[in-house]
């Protein structure tokens, strides 16, 4: 029930996913009444879904900690239930993103070995596709949680990405060793120790983000939500700039008529809807939020996303991470870190 | 000397200058065998200007620290001392930023009231110009530093911006009051105090940082940082797959041939040269930090802004502003903020 559009895109999003899924079944929480009509006009997404009506819903504005204490028979909290009971392998989600992850934290738990999940997304650079982490469940983070969000991101990178050797680099004010704060500079330390076996670059800057310089970037919730949010709000501005020179004079409408096949390709290749959404990762479950904004198309790729998260077995390969990364460290205590050190 | 290309393109970049200022004069600092032909070259130039002759220079990987140690007689160093001497009453270096800021806040100092200085700089949005701060001089604020830097950015953006009365807004990973870290909380809350009449939009995010949402945008150096160079990444991608795409077919490339004024005139819009380059704002003096890999034309606009903030004497409206501040603060001790409230 959650996003701007739901139930509607919901459906409607299902049924765009199936194209791409071999097999797949879906557990819709909801208004029965309003996912009934849907169901009936899309019967490739009613064969393999089965209804649970709910009436509660929880509200865009509804803060993370009321949503948990009285959100109990939401279509929100009964669809995360549905994870921790294994009903279901993964939940995806337009709704609230606060709530949602408050949810899932009580409910799912994390992993062994991780401390705080991270919000992770992938987008488009000049070299390929980039995930980064964490875009905003941590506003504040130490060393540790830095460490912890580059090994999930890089078991990510691996599986999803199906990179062999991503490289990982910590995004920081400059790339000298002595540059940014405690907690990045705590963090590169543990990361360049050989150990850990990440192909770990060291510091990088925003400049890199859209360049591609690195495979996974990882940074605190702070600054990676507002980098994420930056690059989205100058992508739009571009757009925009692009438009009204090409509609600014005869000449280039018309050039813009002959070039327009190759601006619709270019257009695809940073559609947004293509990198919709963020996967919570470090938790016991997949969880996917796609974008409160999101229609049909978004919403299918939220759902692509989710199964394949559940078939590359991205959480069974980050709990054997962490497993590694807590040897090392029990031989080593070097490397232990805090965020103060 | 600082800056790659110097200096030559700081010979050449005051000879750009001038072509905008009605009268100014020019001390310059650095090796005299390398700056007595450029200045046979650019005569404009040579008859505004005095050579000051040093061989010492910052290197571009010195560390602050041993920038201040050791650079007593260095180009960077001794230009600094002549704004502290009044004999200039501003500074204008492509050089290394750290040392830069490492030089001016111990000879020149703070302005009264100003606890930090901060590095600030104007750039395009969808509805003009807006500036951002800080963009690095403090990888780690308290509330009452970005208060501070709300004060100044607002003086800059009436004085200079020539707006009457700027919006400021304080950069955050949500626009509900209870979203962001302590200082932003603790900042919003002395901002939103009527008394210091300045026009405050509330919390903003990274996305209104293209769309213009407000002339000031305040926050921490390390999130502002990252911020600014990762919308100049993004800028760099899109121009690249701009690019890409009117090459990409006989078609394109013909639509791109008609539209090329067109797409000119948006380069130009958006012409990095054009908002090169960062002000230090807070300091008794002005200094200006123009772009290490800059040309004579970023250095141009750079020694323009300068000039302007020279005339526009920016500084003195931060030191009325916050003469005014303080003696709100002492009439309302609620107001007083600290950084864990």
């Amino acid at each position: 029930m959650g996003g701007d559009y739901a139930p509607g895109m919901v459906v409607q999003g299902l049924d765009h996913a199936l194209a791409r899924l071999d097999s797949a079944q879906f557990l819709l929480f909801g208004d029965e009444n309003q996912l009934a009509p849907l169901l009936r006009r899309h019967r490739r997404v009613a064969q393999v879904s089965e209804v649970r009506h709910t009436d509660a819903v929880i509200s865009n504005d509804a803060r993370p900690a009321a949503a948990l204490r009285t959100g109990q028979s939401s279509s929100m909290r009964l669809s995360i239930d549905a994870v921790a009971r294994n009903e279901a392998e993964g939940v995806v989600s337009a709704g609230n993103t606060g709530a949602l992850m408050a949810m899932v934290k009580v409910v799912l738990k994390t992993l062994p070995g991780v401390d705080r999940p991270a919000i992770a997304s992938v987008f488009p650079t000049e070299r390929g596709r980039s995930v980064i982490l964490d875009l905003g469940a941590n506003v504040e983070c130490t060393a540790d949680n830095l460490v912890q969000f580059a090994v999930m991101g890089e078991v990510f990178a691996r599986k999803v990405l199906g990179l062999e050797r991503p490289s990982v680099g910590l995004l920081n004010v400059g790339e000298e060793q002595f540059k940014g704060n405690d907690s990045v500079r705590g963090a590169a330390r543990v990361l360049q120790a050989s150990l850990l076996a990440i192909d770990f670059h060291g510091f990088i800057e925003g400049t890199d983000i859209g360049a591609g310089t690195v495979d996974v970037i990882v940074t605190d919730g702070f600054t990676g939500n507002v980098a994420l949010k930056t690059a989205e709000g100058v992508a739009k501005l571009y757009t925009r700039f692009l438009r009204e020179s090409m509609t600014s004079s005869l000449l280039a409408k018309l050039g813009g008529l002959l070039a327009r096949p190759a601006l619709r390709k270019m257009r695809a290749r940073v559609d947004p809807r293509l990198y919709d959404g963020a996967m919570f990762l470090g938790l016991n479950g997949v969880v996917f939020k796609a974008h409160g904004g999101t229609d049909a198309v978004g919403f299918a790729s939220a759902v692509n996303v989710a199964v394949e998260l559940v078939a590359d077995r991205v959480n069974d390969g980050i709990k054997e991470d962490f497993a590694c990364v807590n040897r090392d460290l029990q031989n080593d205590p070097d490397l232990m870190v805090h965020s103060n050190g």
